[in-house]
Order: C-alpha cells, then structure tokens, then sequence
C-alpha cells in the first residue's frame, strides 16, 4: 500500500447522506488530502464542516473544479444538469466526475449535453445504500462496506478515468459492477422503481377512503413490511419516476398483465394457476440471497 | 381471580402455531383443565403432547365433543367444513365452538350448513398472529400477547357464547374486536390478501424471465421488505385468495385502478400527480402505528 493518498482535492455536490458518506469513507482509508464542499444550504455545509465529511466549504464551483482530482455530485439527479453546466467549462486536463444518481439515461444524457466533448471525463455511477436516513448527520464512513455500486460507463470513457472512479468505491469498501445506462434502468426499474410505486399505490389507495382508520388499524406484520417503501420522499421518487419513465412504464406494463392473469385466474376460481404462480415466487424469493444484497 | 379454570375441556383440532398457542396460554394462564388434540399427523400429535401442548390425543371427536367446554378449530380453512360436519351432532349443549381461520365469510357458510338450529354454538374468530413459522413446535404460551382476535359473531350466537370466547383470548393476552364477517373479510382483503397477491405477483414476474439473475443480483432492501410476504405458503394462500375471492377481487379492481391512474400520469410526465401520491401514502404510512399493530 502507498503512503500517499490516491486523491488530492476532491469536490463533493451534495453533502448529504451519499455525498458524506464517501468522503468520509475515502478520508478513513486515507485516500484523500482535501475535500470541498457544496451544497444548497449553508446550514448543511457548515454541519459537514463540523462534523470533518468536508475540510472547506467551496465559494466557486468553476474555481474548484480546475485542479479537483475528483468531483463527485451527489444531489438529487434534477439539479444535476445545472452542476453539470457550471463545472464543465473549467474542468482540469486530468479531473474525473462522476454521480451518485439512481437513474442513468438521464444523467447521461445531460452529460452528453453538458460535457460535450468531455463527455468522457464523466463516469456515471448508482452506489446501492439505503437511504432511510437522510442529510450530513447521517453520513457514515462505513455506509458502503460490502453495498454494490453500479459503474455505467460510457464508450468515450478512457479506461483510466473508469479505472479511477472504480478505485474510489473500492476504497469505500463498495463491490463493483458494470452495466450499461440502459441495462441498469431497466433492472432498476423492475426491483427498486416499480415496487415503491407499488406500494405507493397501496397504501394511498387506503388512506382515501372514508373508513381508512378501519383498514389500518387491522394491518399486520406483512402490510408493514410491504409499506415500509410508501414512507419515501416523495419529491425525490416523483424525480426518479419521471427520470426512468420509458423503463418504468414497461415494468409498470408486464405488472398490470401479471395481474390481468391473476384476476382472471380469481375469477373463475382457479387454484391451480394462483398455487402455481405463488410456487414459482416463493421458490425464487427463497432462493434469492436478500442479505448479502442490501 | 377465581382459582378454579374457566374452562373445563377445550379440544383443539390442529395443534400448529395457531392451536397450540392457544392452548399454551390458556394453560399459563391457569384457565383450562384440560386440553384434547386432534390432528392430521400423529407425529405432530406426539409432539404437542410432548411439549405439554396437549394433555390426551383425541380418537373420536364425537365422543370428545358431547362434554368439552370450548372447541378451537384451527385447521387450514379447507379442511374446517369436515371437522364441523364430524362434531356437529355431538355438540354437548354448553359446548361452544371457535376456530382461527384468516377468512370469516366462507367460515360462516360452513357454520350455517353444518351447525344448522345450532349456529348459535358457532362464534367465528380470526387472531392475527404472524406466521412465519408453523407447526407445533413454533407454538408459544405468548403468542397473542397484544396481538389482535376479531370475532365475526352471528345474529343467533347467544351473548354468553361470545363472551365465552371473548374471554379465552382474553386470558390469551390478546385484544378483542367485532366486525361483522363481511366487514372483516373486506378489509383483510385490503390490508393483507392484496399484498401477498401483489408480492407474489411481482417475485413471479422476475422469476420466469430468462435474465432473472440479473434482476435479483441487484435487488436491495426495499425489494426485500416488500417481497417478504412472496416466500409465504403457496397452498394456504391459494385457499386464502379464494376463500375470501369475493372481496379480492373488489380490493383487485380497486387497486388496478389506482394503477391505471399512475400510468396516465407517468406516461404524461404529470409530476404533480405522482408527487401527491406518494405524499398522501407518505403521511398515512408514517401516521400508521404499525409497531403496536403486528
């Protein structure tokens, strides 16, 4: 191992809970000399100031990003076109950025309009963490140990630039993967879009009615465990709903015909097809590795 | 408190979690003299007696049924009509009958068939006790404590026949409630056989595709709490789903619906749509109590 840190200044858009959390991760692996920080509010920055994720709250995002090593943006993905757009001009000869976004066709999309021709100094990334919590006092060095984080690289990406944003994960501890923008939306959409709609969809559809207060105060274990997704921020899902709308409506499709099966299958009282699907679901569902796959 | 059991005789059929929970808790709380099993499988039988579930394996439930003070009936919903239309001419005329079944409607149709004049005798219950484990051996003396029993009582039971029962469950540690069985059958069909369908359907859904690794490779956690559910019993749920099909496919309807709704949205990129959604099921979820609700 090097003495010397891997990164020299890198520029952290959005302290919050992904943003904090790799700084300080890359600090605790003592891979980075100076981290700055931005943000939209003042209060945040100064909290991450106290709390060491940063070690300077950044004045100009142009002037910082010159001689930044590693910019990382890690706001929600709707006000990271803007970012993109006031950092692209003073971009250093050798400054990768990446994201923390969890669409990518959209994000890449911005970049190609944003960056340019240096569109390839821009490495698009998903970090799977859970994000119950939220804000800097969330932040922990330790939130990426053993969690994937999904690499989208682009074909203008020099395999170095991939090579350095790669390396910054795994000092977070993090498991890498690489899919393309469009495989990793689609799969995204399937386990992580379609199920918070879903269970949106549910727990709205009770809180309308009348007697609403009779349906919850019976729901058990099971509704809990299914709704625990509805208590999500919903700003942010409307954005990573509007963001992945192709992918999400297909999913949205397949389900409503899964459904249409099913109906039919209640109507005529047909055990043997609902036994069936249940089977197919529970074996899968047993089989899946859940906990190694936070 | 009286130091003389409530309950002389209590005959259990099935002594699984449900059953044998029940006969724990009666037995801890001091309020029963003694307690007769049946069941499927003499291994299961041996067991209960065993573990103290049981004092006697029952032989004939005719004979076991002329004098018994309470009969639980906690069997798969399938096989209760039979166990009814076994005791049913042997009803003792004190002797008053419950079971633990998570539908009520179908309960009471076998009641009315195969009780007849004696529908009186019958007063339907549902605990609502989590079943991630089952048979004898998961029973415990504490299972109901807190938890919620609702009886479905019918027009003919006498007053006394349901406070019998009522205060069994009561000694069980649990909380009672009434609701009507179509009541009852309407809002479990809402808060817990939707979701199951629902959970079942979308693990299904990624299970029969060809890439379906892919998809569980990066499911997280909100996949993983929302599919919970999907790894549950496919037989028992298959007789759930049309036991109470009536109502599921009411609460079906509903819920595509819902669905529809959110897929003109998304396909219009109407934000403010799926914003408010997600924030009225946002503001229920979070109002729910669903600690003191398992």
């Amino acid at each position: 191992m090097s003495s010397e840190p891997e990164f020299g200044k890198v520029v952290v858009f959005g302290v919050g809970l992904i943003g904090g959390s790799f700084a300080l991760a890359l600090k605790a692996a003592g891979q980075v000399e100076e981290v700055v920080g931005f943000g939209r509010s003042l209060s945040t920055l100064t909290q991450a100031l106290d709390l060491g994720i940063i070690d300077r709250i950044g004045i100009n995002p142009g002037q910082e990003t010159v001689d930044a090593d590693l910019v990382l943006i890690a706001t929600p993905v709707g006000q990271m076109p803007e970012i993109m757009a006031r950092i692209a001009p003073y971009l250093g000869a050798d400054t990768v950025v990446t994201d923390g976004g969890s669409t990518k066709s959209d994000v890449v999309a911005a970049v190609r309009e944003h960056f340019g021709e240096r569109a390839g100094q821009f490495v698009p990334a998903h970090p799977i963490a859970g994000a119950e919590n939220s804000g800097a006092a969330a932040a922990r060095a330790d939130l990426y140990q053993h969690k994937k984080v999904v690499l989208t690289p682009l074909p203008e990406n020099p395999v170095l630039n991939v090579a350095r944003v790669r390396s910054a994960w795994e000092w977070c501890g993090a498991q890498l993967f690489e899919l393309t923008p469009e495989e990793h939306d689609r799969v995204f959409a399937a386990v992580s879009h379609l199920p918070h709609l879903l269970s949106f969809a549910l727990v709205h559809g009770l809180a309308v009615r009348e007697d609403s207060d009779l349906y919850f105060n019976f729901a058990a274990s099971g509704f809990r465990d299914f709704t625990r997704i509805a208590a999500s921020h919903p700003e942010m899902w409307r954005d990573i709903c509007l963001a992945n709308r192709v992918a999400l409506l297909g999913e949205l499709d397949r389900y409503q015909e899964q459904l249409d099966e099913l109906h039919d299958a209640l109507s005529r009282g047909d055990g043997v097809v609902l036994e069936k699907t249940f089977d197919v679901a529970r074996t899968a569902r047993r089989a899946w590795d859940g906990s190694k796959s936070r």
